[in-house]
């Protein structure tokens, strides 16, 4: 007889009750070919005695064995594995547990690329401080109001709504954003026009999904958004880079490589450029629109931290003006809000969202419409361009904090530009900055290595998300590694 | 002179300064070539006159287009539009705003589906009674101790977490799974082997995208999950279906077809096959294992439902057994607690997950860690599965409540077969359905009408979100219009 108390290894303390573990067990024996078809069980009361348990658990587990097909009950016979099941072949039965997953997947697959994923730091290492990529203060950000609204739909609004009316985003939140859109960004789009997205990745993936077709020309600025990089190549574009100065992106540049190759798409952050955080000039936000027009093709404006601008009003978006739909506007509450709130958007021509809703179907379904409803209530009610009002002054002083500290305590270490806008400086280093972001690690304090922004011994110091005095802590544990 | 009182309206009621729209008008009048470069611009007492605004208004938005570069001023001659612009060919200017987006885009773009998207009723259309596709009612859900979880965690755990760390999923979250997996679905996986996913269908799309190559021959059932089968296809898969009984797919079929073709992966829902709720029999089960390492096949397995199932324990899934990571597992946390919670999970073998966690970034960055964060502390102290078992009895005694409503008030219009668990029944009906949807539809009740299940005259009717007073009113209403 098989060796019945070995292979069914009970654990009283666990949730699971009993007879559902001793059922399990041997379920799944007989799916790996251990107990073969019309094998007989021991009877109730003999295998109660082997592990012992109460007779009745037995009878329980047998008994959903039995309805689940994995073993037949044959009056005056007894408990059989059921015959109608493969005979596989034989397998050996080891001590230890092998099922269950491994390193290596046995059948053939995709492999889109080589590097490790994950950060060179373990989840929950503990960083008493993080200077990030400019992300804001969630401190300051008013989810308590949104989380108020969020509860009350879920009340309020518990109906599930078929999912092909909210794809696009919940339709209060579209609604909302047609004036939001207007007023602050002089965009002028209705619903149709609008495709709400699970933050402004998405919206990137989609634009470039619809975009590009495999050895399509795209354009992008060097220093660039790398994720942005790493999307269009993952769809099979020939990536062309232009580079960026303190302008934004070189459109003359640009308008050479017209010249020479069809292009399908430029993605360009006109606002705060990503790493560098250049606002693209006037003239140069002209020249990109004609190029568009002339040429044909589609720009991605992505403008994923609108609305914190110091020195003049934020620049009105190339959204804004005349291209026949061409700028596929990107955009996202994030980095108004939280890192944790997911809502972006995507704005195009009618025809091109459309496109847009279906592959967002097939990606993700659709978002939390609740929580979208909950923004929008946010937004119609003022609480939103309150808030902005408020961080931007926050933001503005912390840049001038921040510039402060560089100039008395880093002075010969960094160089950088003073940003009109956004969360972050980006900063040169004029020393090792893997050796420095080790360091900081030691005392407790993350700042990246330089190796996501791709660039070499430079990266963004988000100066949103650290009070004063946190950044005070932040830099001076940097000088101490200098 | 230009008719700059039409050319810049002004709106005192919206929440936008008005020295910002009149910058605004006139930044988007250069950019659009209505105001050419080196145009000298009135002076601002003489706008001011023509505008009707204080002339300190006019001042501040010269202020702002001089800082954005739109401008210039020069001392003693005024106000003229920057020189350096682009001079662009001539427009014309219409009284109607043009700019914005329309229904066309004029640059090309990839063209997904020929099909309009959106429900066939718009959205906020006053439905009083939906009957769902088979999703968990939000008024049992404890999503109030969710909810108190995460906000408790949005005051704690502000600071934001470097992305690459919550790609995968909060780490929480991923640990607390481990235990969860093994003890409720017989599954042995550990962190390396989750990738949290917004939703299962993200995960669907992620296992897909990794398993299909364009050309690539998939298979799955049919009747099928649509939304799937529409994934396979965007991705170039050769889709090959094979028939679905009361067993399940037909796993001879599947036979035969590996046999003839080379095959990449295959879709199945094991559980609660959807649409047709069947429960895949052990001997197919094990059919499917053995075909799968025999032709060396990826499987997707989607458990959407896991959790509710009436008549016996749940059946261990196919990913519980000896597969060698083949078998990779899809979940949701979306059917246990609320559509609009969009947590869902892909178990694999750990060089696949790390291709899923690249792809995931690509598409979206990552969750909301806080709010996997908050479910992970559900699950820890038991909440989730007392849940679950207090909701299986409410879904169970649902069930048997719309059966006997089928029975008496639609005996001879319906044709179905009692599901062994999930949350809806599988329903042919005799009458046109198309009809019986508008009829109900005028008398506020949502039901499909048959077009997204792809079968006819059939559709699922969710028992699990109205409670036993609803769903009697639900098919008075329709028993009405036979």
């Amino acid at each position: 007889m098989l060796p019945f108390q070995t292979l069914i290894p009970l654990n009283k303390t666990l949730a699971l009750p009993v007879y559902r573990q001793i059922a399990n067990a041997i379920s799944q024996h007989i799916k790996n070919g251990i107990l073969k078809p019309e094998t007989a069980l021991p009877g109730t009361r003999e295998m109660a005695g082997i592990l012992d348990v109460h007779r009745k658990t037995v009878v329980a587990a047998y008994s959903e064995l039995q309805i689940q097909g994995w073993i037949l009950v044959t009056p005056r016979k007894g408990f059989f594995v059921a015959g109608n099941l493969p005979e596989l072949k034989p397998r050996e039965w080891k001590q230890e547990v092998t099922s269950g997953y491994g390193k290596q997947m046995s059948a053939p697959f995709n492999v889109l690329t080589k590097d490790r994923q994950g950060s060179i730091y373990p989840p929950n290492t503990p960083f008493r401080l993080t200077i990030d990529d400019g992300w804001p203060d969630t401190r300051l950000a008013p989810l308590d109001l949104l989380m108020r609204e969020y509860r009350s739909l879920l009340k309020f609004k518990y109906k599930n709504p078929v999912t092909g009316t909210v794809t696009a985003g919940a339709l209060h939140l579209r609604e909302v954003m047609v004036d939001y859109l207007s007023e602050t960004r002089g965009i002028k789009a209705d619903v149709p026009h609008l495709l709400i997205t699970h933050g402004a990745q998405m919206a990137i993936y989609i634009a470039a999904r619809l975009t590009i077709t495999p050895g399509a020309n795209v354009i992008a600025g060097t220093p660039g958004y790398y994720t942005a990089s790493q999307v269009f190549e993952h769809l099979g574009a020939n990536l062309i880079t232009v580079p960026v100065d303190d302008q934004g992106i070189d459109t003359d540049a640009v308008a050479a490589i017209c010249k020479k190759h069809p292009i399908s798409m430029l993605y360009v952050i006109p606002h705060h450029h990503h790493p560098t955080t250049v606002t693209l000039s006037p003239a140069r936000r002209m020249h990109l629109l004609e190029l568009s027009a002339q040429y044909n093709f589609a720009i991605i404006e992505d403008d994923y931290d609108y609305g914190f601008h110091y020195n003049s009003s934020p620049y009105l978006p190339l959204a804004s003006g005349h291209h026949d739909g061409r700028v596929i506007y990107i955009g996202s509450f994030s980095k108004s809000l939280a890192a944790s709130v997911r809502i972006g958007f995507l704005v195009g021509a009618e025809d091109f969202i459309q496109q847009g809703i279906y592959l967002r179907k097939l990606l993700d379904l659709k978002g939390n419409h609740l929580m979208e409803d909950a923004l929008a209530i946010l937004i119609k009610n003022g609480d939103m361009s309150r808030h902005l009002k408020k961080a931007n002054k926050i933001y503005h002083a912390r840049l001038q904090h921040l510039t402060t500290l560089l100039d008395t305590r880093l002075q010969h270490a960094v160089e950088y530009n003073i940003p009109m806008g956004g969360m972050a400086i980006w900063t040169q280093f004029k020393i090792p900055l893997k050796s420095l972001s080790a360091h900081a690690a030691k005392q407790g304090l993350y700042i990246s290595d330089g190796s996501n922004y791709m660039v070499g011994n430079a990266c963004r110091i988000g100066f949103a998300s650290l009070n004063e005095q946190e950044m005070t802590e932040a830099i001076t544990i940097l000088a101490s590694g200098i």
